[in-house]
């Protein structure tokens, strides 16, 4: 049966793209090496009919199907079971941008679109297309959609299920929806592009889609700032959202084990503020140019400085300095990395609860592991933490991992969902947090799930095991 | 059977609440009157629980349910059917704001709220509820929901589905979906909450929603400009989306017949520019104040005038004069009712094929039709056009409109869908474009909808016969 499915699939995207032998890590393990899997083959189609021929002969031999973009995930939802039955579907050769739509600000492109290539496709029309991410240069577009990814811009231009209009995919019966509309307004029946959107390759493998641009600002420009608490940080969100409205495009907290970690592991990045208990990276991006930006910036900052929301603060004068700042930023899990393992939450809270909910974790946490560290950082403006659990100093990292994450992730997700939040902000559940989501989810929404699940997909063949 | 369920109906929601007798007009006929329904009883629930004992009733004795807001719809999709045998649930009592939450630009109100009162409460907190129609004094932002309501500034801040964030509902099985969240990156699971916007009632009960607001901006000003011609328009707005970016709030077009009409039959209103092919309403929300707005708005039409893009142009001088303009585009469908009865379209359209669409459509009517008259006028910022066509000057309005609908929407259908179009802007499908919808509809798309209805619905209790 496998090799007839196999001799199947070498029919639809013909030998050279069946891969069944050799070294198929690239497919096969994540790039995080949480999961590896086996499997039965990696079919790589060229076209949506090809993808389309795959799922019916998968359907036809029952066999499982996993579809891949970049293999850049980080919930183990684009990566094969061990069983070696499932088949590996790459999205990695649809890689073109069909079509650029200037006056309609649309661009259409294939799922297996690198996002750093839509993101250039978008600046060489002289237009923005927002989604920027840590592994933009080689996650695409299909799987950031599939995940519904977020990023840094979200608070201004939402996530990718916003910056999407339609969309093209294929059915767990190989059907093919033709989908891709560049319309601002269509109300015509439900919104099975949302639903697809952030399904996890669960409900339909999405081939294509037409994405919505944005103009792009004359001038974008960072800030950093210096606070003494959450509360601090809240105060200048809320006067930035005030006086800056939607040219606020970015609103990053890190605290002071964040930069104090990259301060460690990465010396050579410059530092511009000195230490604080947290600090706020602020972007601007603005639609009359540099000068008119310094000029708000300089309003914001004095008047927060004035009212005691910041102690400090430094306005980038260069685009350089901007993207030190950037840099600073990023470099948090990579020095987390070199710290040692940790324990990663990506939660999201209402902005409102984020003091009181730090204060509450915080102390929590400190109580009943002492000593232990917090690495807290993330999207403050959307209500996105990054809220790590690192080992207590001179405690072995690997050791305290394996004793206690269990334990330190109930305390974690408790809190969030205790202050109205989501154990998954925008990684999404996969594997990883699969029996977590059906232990929290409210149980009406989960019987509702299941019950798409069922009836888009009977056979249980799109990403089984994942998700839900 | 039907007054058994009559009495359990009072069990749940009082004897008060539940009307069976009398004048119900007010629920069983639309406010256009074109679809006269009679329901079996009307049932007033005044909370979540009691709407789910009322759904668990009906749904106990098979019968049909039609959830309805302010009944302001503009496609019959919340009036009961003529069979007797519907329960009309109303959701007119459930009309609290539960909670505004400032630091998270949040606001949680029950779907009977009036939209006009949600705005309100978001002014009162210093907040902007930006979604505006011409129906806020009574439909419900319930209703809004549940069409994916659209209006004048979706090109900025989205349609009703981008301004929630969470719902509470009540499925057709009577269970609750506590879905309400004041988030803006939650990624687990399937985005119900965007499958239940634009469902028209057919696979849930919308009881109430965690809605987005957005910091007021410091001054709203607009501007009046003539055009010769579709691509002219079309020019000014992609000047105008560079130069503003997201403070342009309002793109709105007026063809030469629609301001004609305005004036002949509202001859006291003010128009502020002679006659042109082409008339353009363009808001501006300055985060900075009138001086900022003004000159930003000088640039621009300075600029515009220059290039040839328009041939005319005025800036309001006061919020009476801005809010002088709004009224003559407001007008128009009011002018055209006093011209006549005529046949409306509410389509939308990738917004590089607007002059394309225009010039086909308008040559291809007058050839078929010679002398009839199109009031054109809508939205083009998001690609919304109201493309009504009225009959030529002379002919009886209601016999054309009896001969020859039909034909004229086939015609203008079979346009919007070439160029791109969809049938549908911001209107929904309800009774009125059902047939149309599934004749046109990607097939695939449709089963899709259809697995889904089954799978949430399986008794076809909620709102049968509309949608789908």
């Amino acid at each position: 049966m496998s090799s007839a499915l196999i001799d199947t699939l070498r029919g639809c995207v013909g030998a050279a793209n069946v891969l069944t032998e050799g070294d198929l890590s690239a497919y096969e393990l994540d790039w995080r090496r949480r999961w590896r899997g086996k499997a039965l083959a990696v079919a790589r189609p060229a076209s949506t009919s090809e993808v389309a021929a795959v799922v019916r002969a998968c359907a036809a031999a029952s066999a499982a199907i996993v579809a891949q973009g970049g293999n850049t995930g980080l919930v183990g939802a684009g990566v094969p079971d061990a069983s070696g039955s499932q088949v590996l579907l790459s999205l990695a050769r649809m890689n073109r941008i069909r079509s650029i739509d200037h006056a309609n600000l649309t661009l259409t492109a294939e799922a297996g679109c690198v996002l750093q290539a839509v993101q250039q496709a978008a600046a060489d029309a002289g237009l923005l297309f927002p989604l920027s991410l840590a592994a933009e240069g080689s996650c695409t577009i299909g799987g950031n959609l599939a995940t519904n990814a977020g990023g840094t811009q979200v608070l201004r231009y939402g996530n990718a299920r916003s910056l999407c209009l339609g969309l093209e995919a294929v059915t767990a019966q190989g059907d093919i929806w033709h989908g891709l509309a560049g319309l601002r307004k269509d109300n015509t029946g439900y919104d099975l592009r949302d639903l697809l959107i952030g399904s996890e390759g669960t409900l339909a493998i999405i081939t294509a889609a037409t994405l919505a641009l944005h103009p792009r600002p004359a001038a974008t420009m960072t800030a950093m700032a210096a606070c003494a608490s959450p509360e601090q940080c809240l105060a200048l969100l809320e006067a930035a959202q005030q006086r800056f409205g939607p040219a606020l495009t970015g609103f990053e907290v890190m605290n002071r084990l964040s930069m104090a970690l990259v301060s460690r592991h990465f010396p050579r990045l410059r530092q511009p503020l000195s230490m604080a208990p947290w600090k706020v990276l602020v972007e601007l991006s603005d639609n009359e140019g540099a000068t008119h930006a310094r000029a708000m910036f300089e309003g914001l900052l004095a008047d927060a400085l004035e009212a005691g929301t910041i102690s400090d603060a430094a306005v980038a004068q260069s685009v350089a300095q901007s993207r030190g700042m950037w840099h600073l930023r990023e470099a948090i899990p990579l020095a987390q990395s070199e710290e040692g393992l940790n324990i990663k939450h990506d939660i999201a809270l209402p902005v409102s609860r984020i003091p009181a909910f730090c204060n509450a974790t915080g102390a929590a946490l400190a109580a009943r592991w002492p000593g232990v560290r917090l690495v807290n950082f993330g999207h403050l403006g959307d209500g996105n933490l990054h809220y790590n659990v690192q080992a207590p100093k001179g405690q072995d990292p690997a050791a305290f991992l394996q004793a206690e994450e269990q334990a330190v992730n109930r305390l974690v997700f408790d809190a969030a969902v205790a202050h109205g939040g989501s154990i998954s902000a925008e990684h999404g559940i996969g594997a990883l947090k699969r029996v977590e989501l059906a232990q929290r989810k409210d149980p009406t929404a989960l019987a509702m799930m299941r019950a798409i699940k069922r009836a888009l997909d009977p056979q249980g063949l799109l990403n089984p095991g994942r998700l839900l």
